[in-house]
């Protein structure tokens, strides 16, 4: 798969599940209420769509087609969501600006931004219950995204970030903090990918095992650009890890360092990937995508 | 069924969700994390497990064992404790203490007991998902728990909770706010009981109108309990609607045209139950409980 079919291929994913999420919050949210209102303003307000993509490209690599996935993929970005709109809030990193907008408890309040975020989360296992699959793959889908986004994957995460502002994280705590913050949602995503086209257990570890790495790919070029990319070209205030005086994978092993354990984690996900032959291009021109980013 | 067995029954429906509450945290949350001690906290500090208890009993009207019904009990447990972690934070209405205790954000911090919160909203899914029932019936509970919990019930009625203290409320709008605030999480515990044993439409009807009564039953017997009991009663400051200048069912009928009001719903709750033999005479006690109650 070349470059150019690549994003074709990713810009429909992430166009299909825009338009879910529309439709989505038609029918999920109530007209009128504010809730709604902040909780479309930072669902809909773009991002990549990384997770969702995952879950629909992941589904297309099972041998089903990526829409059977497409109720799944719009349930984790509204998890994802949740997530986003509570980093904010000035109990957590208290952020004014969310992708060059006003966050969402800015542009309207906190307590409403909370609320908002209560409904994309409920929302999330309310799209997976109502989905036309099969109930054995909702259920299994449920269970994926609440492992990944509860109390022992993200959520955890968050709270060793949290712990990690005030104390000295040293390498291991650095790759268990990243392995729930980010890597548990990722996995979570290429779980309800098989869960939407009901694959077996040697395909669905293949894919948790990429998904693993992807997160770290992901995570430590986030630490990258940090240093090397502009404020510009980030949308968020380049330098910040910095200025926070956080651990990353930069302090651990300078850039140098990081960027060698950028490429090894990209090769690991490609091995995971090995016995998965063309079928799995996507996915692998995916990993590279995110190596390479530049924002 | 007299008071004294009626009684009997529910401390063992109590019983038997408190000791699997145990068991599911011990499963779901993450040993050692600061948010698994702050969701213990609040989940495992008591409360009459109301929602918890309709569910069981639920199920047993439909002629299944109470028992089977027991993981989604749970779950609507776990939910209600996250709206409640919620509802005192500084944001919403800043209680420092519940049940006469420190609210969750005062015996830990804002940050814990927001994630806690966050914890307990995504296990009540997991439970749900993980239950050891046909994969229909655990969809089924997801989304009448997703429905109940989310921006179409409670947590409408808390963005209407929030507007009504700046605003004046009218008859109308305060009936909207409870069957939102209260009501919507007390009818997702009958539906669980419905779909634990795969009730059939009639009767998931007849317990649904059933629970939006007894909804209301509680809440303006919670608004004359505010004006009748004292502070040692209740656990928390009596009066302290007046206080707020809220609009309760107090001030809108006066205290007798409020407990008129509590008796005719009450009467309707029973209604409802009507066809369904003395099976239903625990539910039955179960409104006059609510009805009489002190605190």
């Amino acid at each position: 798969m070349d470059r150019a079919a690549y994003q074709a291929q990713y810009a429909q994913y992430a166009a299909m599940t825009e338009r879910r999420l529309e439709e989505l919050c038609d029918q999920y949210l109530p007209a009128q209420a504010r809730i709604s209102a902040a909780a479309r303003y930072s669902l809909l307000g773009g991002g990549k769509r990384v997770r969702a993509v995952l879950a629909l490209a992941g589904c297309a690599l099972c041998g089903r087609p990526a829409a059977q996935a497409l109720d799944f993929a719009c349930a984790v970005e509204m998890l994802h969501c949740y997530s986003l709109i509570q980093d904010d809030l000035p109990c957590m990193d208290n952020d004014d600006f969310r992708r060059g907008r006003p966050s969402c408890h800015k542009q309207f309040d906190e307590c409403t931004a909370l609320l908002a975020s209560d409904a994309l989360l409920t929302a999330a296992f309310e799209v997976i219950a109502a989905a036309g699959l099969p109930a054995e793959n909702r259920a299994r889908a449920a269970a994926a995204l609440a492992a990944g986004g509860g109390a022992r994957g993200m959520i955890l995460g968050q709270e060793l970030d949290m712990r990690y502002e005030t104390e000295k994280a040293d390498e291991a705590a650095l790759y268990t903090l990243h392995a729930h913050k980010t890597g548990a949602l990722i996995r979570a995503a290429a779980a309800l990918g098989c869960a939407a086209a009901g694959a077996g257990e040697a395909l669905a570890q293949a894919l948790d095992t990429y998904a693993a790495e992807l997160g770290l790919v992901f995570q430590i070029v986030d630490d990258i650009l940090d240093v090397t990319a502009t404020t510009e070209q980030l949308g968020k205030p380049a330098g910040s890890d910095e200025t926070n005086d956080k651990t990353t994978f930069i302090t651990l092993y300078g850039l140098d360092g990081a960027e060698k354990l950028a490429q090894q984690h990209n090769d690991a996900a490609l091995d995971a990937l090995a016995p998965l032959g063309p079928q799995a291009d996507f996915l692998r021109e995916m990993a590279r995508e995110l190596l390479q980013r530049k924002n």
